[in-house]
């Protein structure tokens, strides 16, 4: 997985049946430090996301594993809502204070 | 997914027989403020897109999984025409009044 | 898929019991505009295409839908030899007199 | 598979219900001469490995076939940690004894 | 698949379960004229490559459709040695007399 922040969202209703009902999300790529590493990916959101969150998503197969995006043509999913994390005993990323954001 | 400019067509009538029927779009990536990124990728159209269009593309294994692409040996497929996309409360693309093209 | 120059043959005697049969072809990834990007990839070949031909390629498990390739170790196949492809309204390639090869 | 190091840990208390009770960690991924190569992933232990260790970790579809990892949407697994390894009969890495670290 | 260099060996005794008994080797990848690019991958050897051998590895799912790979936490094995490969006509690489080594 990788982490990423969720900047804005997708509208699309001219789409394949099987995607009838789901959000996308466009989702900012970060590295382990929080520093947005230009790259960016449309993720279908299987935890309810908001704009500013730091998420976990995962690509290819396994984004078909959750409940929501089981059998869709999805290649990226947001499965989970990052409520910190650390790196060398730093905490890079909290959600009530967000620490060392963008700070590499 | 990402999305993508439908800039093109490939006709191929030599191809593995599961193929057939299917239309093959030239899709130029553009990334999240919509400029273009240098890469490309030919994707199955399984919703009738045309040039010019936004889509969403999917690759991989997840390709396969709409209606039309089952079991054939594709990778990328656009399963969705973008209609608009937000990104950080601006407006960055829509289909009837298109802002922010290539602007980067 | 992305589209790629045949240019060379790989010779394996030494292999997996699944690959006997097989042929590996070297292909050079080209853009779009039809420039070779400087990438490569070795595939096995499901439509007998030959030296100079443009070709489409599928990578990763869709490279195991082809009839030759089911259920083999082979991850890209080549499953179509392009006729000829358009970006923008101007003519890439075509098989029979191809133009802006490598122009760019 | 690729090397990394285990630097830090994601914690995630909002997310897909196939994902409770997996342990995120964060990886560096080190080139083959165990210099850092500027890449990361979050990948779920599978191991029980400790900051600091080298480890190795699959990506992709492989990454669901522990036990662990069995249907569940993650796209990374720490399926090994590694002891040691060799490049060209140098001892790039040893567990008691580190070499090379980062000597490129 | 890619060709690469198989040039080390990586040693690790604490891996998942399904993981017991598979050889791991370091492999460094090279370009369709035999120049190494800077990547490498630690694939697993169903064919008993040594090193200095030329292989090719395939990566993802169709890692996993070797006999000896069938199910297991693998994203990379070696599935042939390769014995020559030409370019534009002309022999790159073969075992028994290499020529055009590293020579870009």
């Amino acid at each position: 997985m990788l982490i990423g922040e969720v900047v804005g969202t997708v509208v699309a209703t001219r789409k394949d049946e099987k995607l009838v009902g789901l959000k996308f999300q466009v989702v900012r790529e970060v590295d382990e430090r929080n520093v947005p590493t230009g790259k960016y990916v449309v993720a279908v959101d299987a935890v309810g996301a908001g704009r500013g969150d730091r998420v976990l998503y995962a690509a290819g197969s396994s984004a078909r594993q959750t409940t929501l995006t089981d059998g869709r043509p999805a290649d990226a999913v947001i499965m989970a809502i990052v409520d910190s994390w650390d790196v060398e005993g730093e905490a890079i990323w909290s959600e009530q204070a967000p620490v060392g954001e963008g700070g590499a």
